[in-house]
């Protein structure tokens, strides 16, 4: 199969462009005078949706064929890929069936609901998400479209990078969390391809470190068992994912769960932003190795900014 | 004496346009679903000092003679104006001296400390506000910026709303909260010099409503004892304020708390933005009166975004 690239990223772009925002890109002299880095926040918590996953989706639901779209597409998510999937299902006018852990915040079935998605629930692992969805899809010809493990979803999750790099000249590194490795694979193919010496690290958290692992040994270490606030990134690698990855990306970094809750309230207070717990891996992983950053012009993805108000780590 | 006119918040603009951000302006198509009106966010809240304050703070600094600005600047202020003074006095290289109420929000002390301006702490009433403020400005010297009731402060509000009718054309109305009285008045200056047809409304919480009520007898009704969450709208109306707002405002409304605390966490929710309680005020108004606003083109100033995240009302 062939893995896809940044040309495939360009194709994104133009096919989801009208239809995602241009998110701004915020700073923040507080946060740079804490870290002693310049930091520039890609603002996907403010994208459609509240999370970059509208990228993805967008790109996989627009370039199905009228045949493959009849039925509907269908996915399993803990919660941003859903929304976005039904979001971007419901602009073409086709149903999306969503299978979600039973776990999953509030505010991200509600989400899901209020755009049209229909949603089945199952227990909260992979296996059981996985079985609940092969058996609706079978039963009604669904398309699947796979939360990160798809070339068209990594091209559309390219994008926020290639806005990124266009915006801000002269980044050294680009920073996002890292999941299933949907954001990284395209945040490494527009970054790696837009210049030659930016380099690309991920953050994870220790809690859920099968990406950090996984890139270590060089094969894919899955998910088990993981414990993390950041309720994005509890699942493992995909397998186009982690190919991409392993070639173009630099490094991926653990953090602590304090860390993440710092970095959260950092953001939330000072750029007076809503993040969810997944956004704030990046800057936490700065604020750990404050030395190694120091100086630097980082681009950072904030990934998204669904949370449950009601549970709040602070 | 001369009340400011818009060309004062020209003025203000040409002189502290490098120093302050031209916010952005933010829509959301669920609360535009759930209002039925199309409603376009100023974020004040993403300004420097995470309030429209530091607009009107650097005016009065920057318009003051290197004689005036000698022996440094004082005020009182509940938060965000002193902040803001702090600030713009660093900016100029002067000191500033800060009364604040014992009971301000921990977030706001630590800001004024955080930007260098002295500390000077008082009853939570206006009258000890005003004589700790007088005493320590007679023995020091200090020129005081008052946080409203000052033409300088209230031109450089004006600027927010100047921004926001060249970003947007064919407002019908612009809404903020009312305290002192600074932002609305400048608000209405730039407004009704922009746009022969756009009105001003601004909103207040029912438990502070001074403004409601001087606006409907004709002369200053003074706040006592104020009740609510929005701790930015519990002053009185300043005297200048005051006359140009009876002037040209077209009216004011009062809303409920709880509508405050339902509109605050809709722009938490839904546009991922941190707001403080004040900030929300206008939105509660059109939330509590949607057939009066329902398809209006309507500019809503988000005024900042100074909140303690240990005591949300969520």
């Amino acid at each position: 199969m062939r893995l896809p690239d940044f040309d495939d990223v360009i194709a994104a772009h133009q096919l989801i462009r009208e239809y995602i925002h241009c998110t701004p890109v915020f700073t923040s002299s507080a946060i740079n005078n804490i870290t002693g880095a310049e930091i520039f926040f890609k603002c996907e918590n403010l994208q459609k949706t509240g999370a970059f996953k509208f990228r993805g989706a967008c790109n996989a639901v627009f370039s199905l064929t009228d045949e493959q779209a009849l039925c509907g597409v269908g996915t399993h998510s803990s919660g941003n890929h859903a929304a976005a999937l039904a979001f971007a299902a419901s602009l073409k006018g086709i149903r999306s069936h969503i299978v979600m852990p039973s776990n999953s915040p509030e505010i991200k079935k509600k989400a899901v609901e209020g755009y049209g998605g229909i949603i089945t629930y199952c227990e909260p692992n992979l296996q059981s998400r996985e079985t609940t969805l092969k058996k609706i899809s079978e039963s009604l010809g669904l398309e699947i479209i796979h939360p990160y493990n798809n070339s068209k979803v990594i091209a559309g999750q390219g994008t926020a990078a290639k806005e990124l790099m266009a915006e801000v000249s002269g980044l050294e590194l680009v920073m996002c969390p890292v999941g299933g490795g949907g954001l990284l694979a395209g945040t490494a193919l527009s970054v790696k391809a837009l210049s030659d010496t930016c380099r690309v690290i991920a953050a994870e958290p220790a809690g859920a470190d099968d990406a950090f692992r996984s890139f270590n040994v060089g094969y894919i270490i899955p998910s088990v068992q993981p414990n993390t606030i950041a309720d994005g990134l509890l699942t493992s690698l995909g397998e186009i994912n982690f190919d991409i990855i392993s070639k173009k990306v630099d490094n991926i970094v653990t953090v602590s769960e304090d860390s993440i809750i710092n970095a959260m309230r950092l953001v939330w207070e000072r750029m007076k932003l809503v993040i969810e717990p997944s956004s704030a891996v990046p800057l936490a992983a700065i604020l750990e190795n404050k030395e190694t950053f120091r100086n630097l012009k980082i681009g950072v993805i904030l990934s998204g900014g669904n949370i449950d108000l009601g549970k709040l780590p602070f």
